[in-house]
């Protein structure tokens, strides 16, 4: 059994490559903004300045076959690694301004690699 | 574009559907053990008893087609109802114990139905 994902948008950030982007899942200051394709817009209403905002995002350049990392001495898991069997990645970040109609989201604290499709956006929990 | 995603496990909880089990996101009291599948257990290494772990999940009954909730009142993105576009769940557990060998990881904080499909585990951020 699989299922299918597909990207609700991408995010527009500042780090063109893996190796300038922050390690995944790290607190960062980065600005960046999140577009959500038309079709899905009307899922935006709700959100506000000043929330705290999931974006979860798939790195679609990772190697799905990695199970231990750190030179094999750590099971992929137990790390926030991007490159796993379901590289789907989970970065909390502060939503700055929405703007529904332009499907716009500017937030604060990304890791992604410039034009990482976006698969889903949640309220984090306190 | 779309990807696939694979279940590594599963999820068994007290919880027979959906209306039995916790609102999707909070924090609730229970007990459950997640299942790792034999090929992924190679990547369990380096979870360690009262450690928080993230369970990703993917909530199979969920109707994809929802935009709008509470009597479309709201966008789906600003809440974390499990009927979205793409049903990736997020549940912030406490890891109790964890058996690498055998797959099992007793975890206690679960919101899912007996039976969810998990797709991901990762170490929680402080």
């Amino acid at each position: 059994m699989t299922v299918e994902l597909y990207p609700i948008g991408h995010v527009e950030t500042p780090f063109e490559t893996r190796e300038d982007a922050p390690k995944q899942g790290e607190e960062t200051p980065y600005a960046a903004n999140v577009h959500v394709d038309e079709q899905f817009r009307d899922g935006l209403d709700g959100f506000e300045a000043d929330d705290r905002i999931v974006v979860v995002w798939w790195a679609d350049d990772a190697d799905r076959d990695v199970l231990r990392v750190r030179d094999g001495e750590r099971g992929v898991f137990s790390t926030r690694s991007p490159a796993r069997p379901n590289p789907v990645c989970v970065t909390e970040c502060e939503l700055v301004a929405v703007d529904v109609e332009d499907g716009t989201l500017a937030v604060r604290g990304v890791d992604m690699v410039d034009g990482t499709p976006v698969v889903d956006l949640k309220p984090a929990l306190d």
